[in-house]
């Protein structure tokens, strides 16, 4: 486990001074992943889903004034009367906000001045847990905690999204230097066995989760097996090569649909030139990596692979009964603090016993739509926005990424986006 | 039960004669559905969920004649050599095909041909099931039923077409003559528990299903209530008049955006005027009948109801846990051979003991996504098109509607919509 | 001149009865039109500028319930009530109406019904001419020959609409049985000289004129040559496969993007296949008649073919003062009432020296705006948006074509669209 | 006239020192222009229109590169392969490039990069002009006079870029301070007599000009009266408030279809508030000037006017005859060099017998379409698409605006936008 990386520790049971601690790794982790960037790559919206990294920064910061100052801090004035309107992102109980879509039209405020306001917000946070230590309530340190973890989204959003905006140019930048990693093949592929029968499901450790791992509830699941790694650049190169993006059999027709319109060859990144396959990574433009998990797939293209490959995506149950069954070392897991970005082939001599890669490396899809579990509960006010009007529509994904803090993860977590979504770090491993 | 209702049975357990004879009983009943029609009734597409009648009409024929006539008559020249481009609905499979929002700019073939069309293709059908009675394997009775059942399907679409198409003028035309249903206040609400554990989900019958019904399969569900008969327009209406269609922390996020892009105030077809609350109805502009249940609702409504009640909707295990544990009686139901389309309230009497409304009145839409059922398979060939390449993005409803033929319904049967879609006879049974 | 054709004179010179034949002649004349029509054909509108037959019919008539029944005759009550919502084109002062986009989404009301409309109007304008015979204003003779004008035009908006309609179908249905047209090869294209100076443009002549032809006045004209008759179908196809269509050279920037867009080859109507190039016409597809004028051109198209061809289409003062200084015989042109659409090449022998086909044929694009004269005034009230509204971003189009009426046609008369409209039967003359 | 204001001298006859100064001079007054953004400003595009300054910047640059240092410059290699693509604007003869809708999601290259491709090219020029000067052809002249007049178009986009960019922040920032300009009282409007007859419109004078102000033609214009200076902002408002943008009688009927679908109240930037009207302008948010030109205007909107005024547009043959009357001193006019930009007002003094403001304050829109003049011919190769591809869909603005360079302006000058824009300094003066 790198060094760097936070204690995964809930705020509540904490002291002032390492709360504060706390807070000032996870907000300036925010500004060292911004710290590459020119200003001009801050402001821009390539598309709808991406959002600048300024409002990125911005729209965290608004989070902990709205949330916590505003509410906590006796006579808190805000920093500016229009970073509301500005900033906020979608919660209605807030008031009206900047359309989604002009979120890239919009140079002012500066990034100095984003910077200035994380930094006000940022005094004005230590100043409040300096001062009011002994005196705020429970529901403070939950805040806060959601907060940082909130903060923690919105970094593997800005390194997905700073990915997008810098692939748009035909000049290819490269947000950081490559990084050397040892060439290698891959392990073999091995299928593990999980016994089925009815297993609980959610968060049932200590600690922070997000509402939408609650309640832990039990769930029936078949035996089942599972691949023991994600699949590969080179497996998801045999599909492509196949034939597999012209064969509507192994589609669903929304995902096929799609795909013609929008004339996908292979998966998000991937570029074929005269010198074989590249793909378009943080640091530029890369060779293939072969060994590497496949990343930037949609639901659909992740689906198509399992339909031509024979085998299935497991559900989410199915995932978190295996990773409970497995219980993998996050430690081992490429995350964001390694630094690595898309690109950790395993030793080929892993154990073929084992279960690779379930934390960190790529979310996998699962074919689990991204509901309310049985007894959850909307939480009042602007945090009931936070998750549960976006369950219907979307598709869980499970394990973090390489973009995803290593303190940010757990066994319950669920990710979800909706099944046409390809710029985050999304992969699969199979079923059956 | 109508007298006039077929009865539901395989189709290979039945003689060649009995097989003709269920087969004109379904083609005649697809065109008396169109009869009160006029030629220009039978050629727009208001919106692009709806298909012109006259399309349904030759697409269910094509069907016929492109899995069963061209694959078991030999020799058998098609009709047309155009049809199949003009009257494919979504096989990939079988090529090329007319945009499904085009369907509405074709006034060729005249609805004549088309019902020449009709004619051929069922001398040939009968042709064949009197020739080659004996000769026909196994297979052909499979798609001889699932072209009777996709036939049903059609005939509920083409009602909830029709209605569509005629709601669209100012005039608002009737279909037919309204049904008089005597005055009634639908029975008080009562919540009946439903015992939880280990059930199964599925086809468990003998019969045809279609291939989304299949594997059965073991579900945990725990203990739940559920409401003895459907929400009823009055409920609704306090909904509405309570300001439910303004207040966004009842809905879904992407209901909330579309109901406001719309301008959403009520259900589809509901008008508001001085004489107090109509729906347009296949019988016109009608009264809002307050003990009946409410209809066509958008999953989002349905969920905002939901939410706004206190309560939720049931998953599709829970519902058919409950179907099963409480045995509807499908002759009780109010189904297409009713002919009441959308305006059945229950006797104020009714048993709060017992279940209501489980088959027919309305499809209840459920909280689970369509997917697949562990172990399904999709066919191959261009049937595997059929359903399998739906089953993601979109929401499972049970239990039948007024609209439904009482043939066609089963307790594992499972229609499926996205979660925008108001125009099908939709409405609600609450949960908790 | 073909016999049928009514004779060409202003209401107001001429008695009740005469009057009356001459509604009765017009009025007729449009049904004429629509008789080979199905019901399935008059409802459906396969884009935004074709409107629906029964629409047109519907239309027309209301034009006349209201500028004239509703104003002339005392105690009128309208025919229907949401009449004028369904039948307003786009007359502000008129009220709402249905939007544009719609007009083929309504089945109701039905053909029949617009007949008994058509009837009902047709009789009570009848008795207004019998019993005020006197006592009618000037005004309400104006109004009566505008109603008579804006049926006409009607006319050949219907045929070109109709025309549309049955070309969306792949059956390609004949409107009409295919009328036998000498064989020939268009006469040699010679320039025709034609003098400059300040010629007057605009109506000098008694009798009927839209408002946009008004006033008359001055304009300066320089010098130039006109082509002595229309480009041919086989000149046309030269341009198009000398690759016109795929080189931006000769097209207005707009024009090439469109085209680009919409992937055109080749104008509207025309159909490459193995026994070479076809066009759909209102006999059905027929070969290329290679000696007819080329029409189905937008603007962009005939612009492009004259840059390739090295000339310019003529401005709109030098088309009328052309057509002044030859004097054009209005019973040598092709109209509507020879019934052979489209389809008229000129004798090979046509004298050298003369213009021909300046009226009739095909609508000839100029290279001017379509805006509104010096000193011209819209009208007040309602009739004011006939034109006036209008005078801005179209072209002007001059000569009549094929469809249109031989006594509607004027040589001040104005016809106009924007420059990538294709459906009317536009075509050129190259002026240099 | 502003001490800074360069030259009007056509480039082939200076010396090539002079030139050397000339170009030196127009190059820094556009980075000049760029000064006061922050690189945050110079990548947004808020609208399909507007372009990110960097953008401008470059393209302006790669102009110089592509037909100057590439054509005369024997090995001279581009700064950067990929520069073409990124920087072309819509030259259909110089390959392919970047759609313009995505011009604002380009963060790369980096401001600082084009600063460096400026200086690059700036060398290579004043090299060229150093080693050359005796060995350049005419071609070459009349190429640099070319790329120098394109700067000074981009100069007066930059500025109206720019002041849309800053708009759409609710920060309403200033691009700089306010200029202080003597409150005053616009004189009183009166109306000029202008004689008619066949008069000569374009170019007749020594020097530049565009290819689209030739060739001078004799035009006939009928006597007519134009006001004796632009409508003010206090004329405007009485349009305004007399319901002006509620009454579609005054309006084209594309133009009120618009205005409704975007809500238009009053010219874009005007914002109505609690301290009555106030205009975004490149000062930040300031009150109504009342005596000053109004502005922002689409033709719509001054068409509009008219009609309520109950007069008309120029022509812009009527527009040229007037300037060559008056004879307009264009030391008089505000323009770019003044640096006031949209807010000035005359003095209310100013003598009635004269015509104000014909050149610079406002683009007057006039009621012309953009079309080529009669013996226009588009130029071979890449110019050719410079001016001619745009000449249809559009209406000529003419004097300039107090955007414009006064150096870049003449009486023949002929600007040209679609009828629905506004963000350029688009005013107008009544004419009858």
């Amino acid at each position: 486990m790198p060094a760097a990386m936070p204690e995964l520790a809930f705020s509540s049971a904490l002291s002032s001074a390492a709360l504060a601690t706390r807070y000032t790794q996870v907000r300036q982790q925010t500004e060292a992943i911004c710290r590459p960037l020119l200003p001009e790559d801050t402001v821009v919206q390539p598309m709808l889903d991406v959002s600048p990294p300024k409002w990125h920064l911005a729209h965290t910061t608004w989070f902990f004034e709205t949330f916590l100052l505003q509410q906590y801090q006796p006579g808190y004035v805000v920093h500016h009367p229009d970073y509301a309107f500005l900033f906020n992102s979608y919660y209605n109980s807030l008031g009206s906000r900047v359309n989604r879509a002009d979120r890239g039209t919009l140079s002012r405020p500066a990034l100095a001045e984003v910077y200035a306001y994380r930094a006000a917000v940022d005094t004005a946070v230590h100043q409040l847990l300096d001062a009011r230590a002994n005196a705020l309530p429970a529901s403070f340190y939950e805040l806060f905690e959601l907060g940082l973890q909130h903060e923690q989204q919105h970094q593997e959003l800005l390194l997905t999204d700073i990915k997008y905006i810098l692939s748009t140019s035909p000049l290819a930048p490269a947000y950081q230097p490559a990084k050397a990693v040892a060439a290698s093949s891959a392990p073999p592929v091995t299928w593990l066995a999980v016994p089925g029968g009815v297993h609980t499901v959610g968060l049932q450790e200590e600690g922070f989760s997000f509402d939408n791992e609650l309640p832990a509830h039990p769930v029936y699941v078949a035996d089942f097996e599972l691949q023991n790694r994600l699949v590969t650049n080179a497996e998801y190169l045999a599909f492509v090569e196949a034939g597999g993006y012209q064969d509507f059999r192994f589609w669903m027709g929304e995902g096929w649909d799609l795909a013609q319109r929008e004339q996908w060859q292979a998966p998000l990144y991937w570029v074929s030139g005269p010198a074989g396959w590249q793909r378009f990574t943080l640091q530029g433009l890369q060779p293939l990596e072969l060994a590497a998990p496949v990343t930037h797939l949609s639901f659909y293209e992740a689906d198509a692979y399992a339909q031509w490959a024979g085998a299935r995506l497991p559900t989410e149950a199915e995932w978190e009964t295996a990773a409970r069954y497995f219980q993998p070392d996050v430690a081992e897991g490429n995350f964001q603090e390694s630094g690595l970005y898309d690109t950790r082939p395993l030793a080929p001599t892993a154990d073929p016993a084992r279960c690779h890669q379930l934390l960190g490396d790529a979310w996998e899809w699962t074919y689990s739509a991204y509901h309310a579990y049985p007894g959850y509960v909307r939480a009042a006010g602007a945090l009931g926005e936070y998750n549960g009007k976006f369950m219907v529509n979307q598709l869980v994904l499970r394990g973090g990424s390489c973009a995803t803090p290593a303190s940010h993860i757990r066994l319950s977590y669920r990710n979800f986006f909706h099944a046409d979504k390809r710029w985050q770090f999304t992969g699969l491993r199979l079923a059956r």
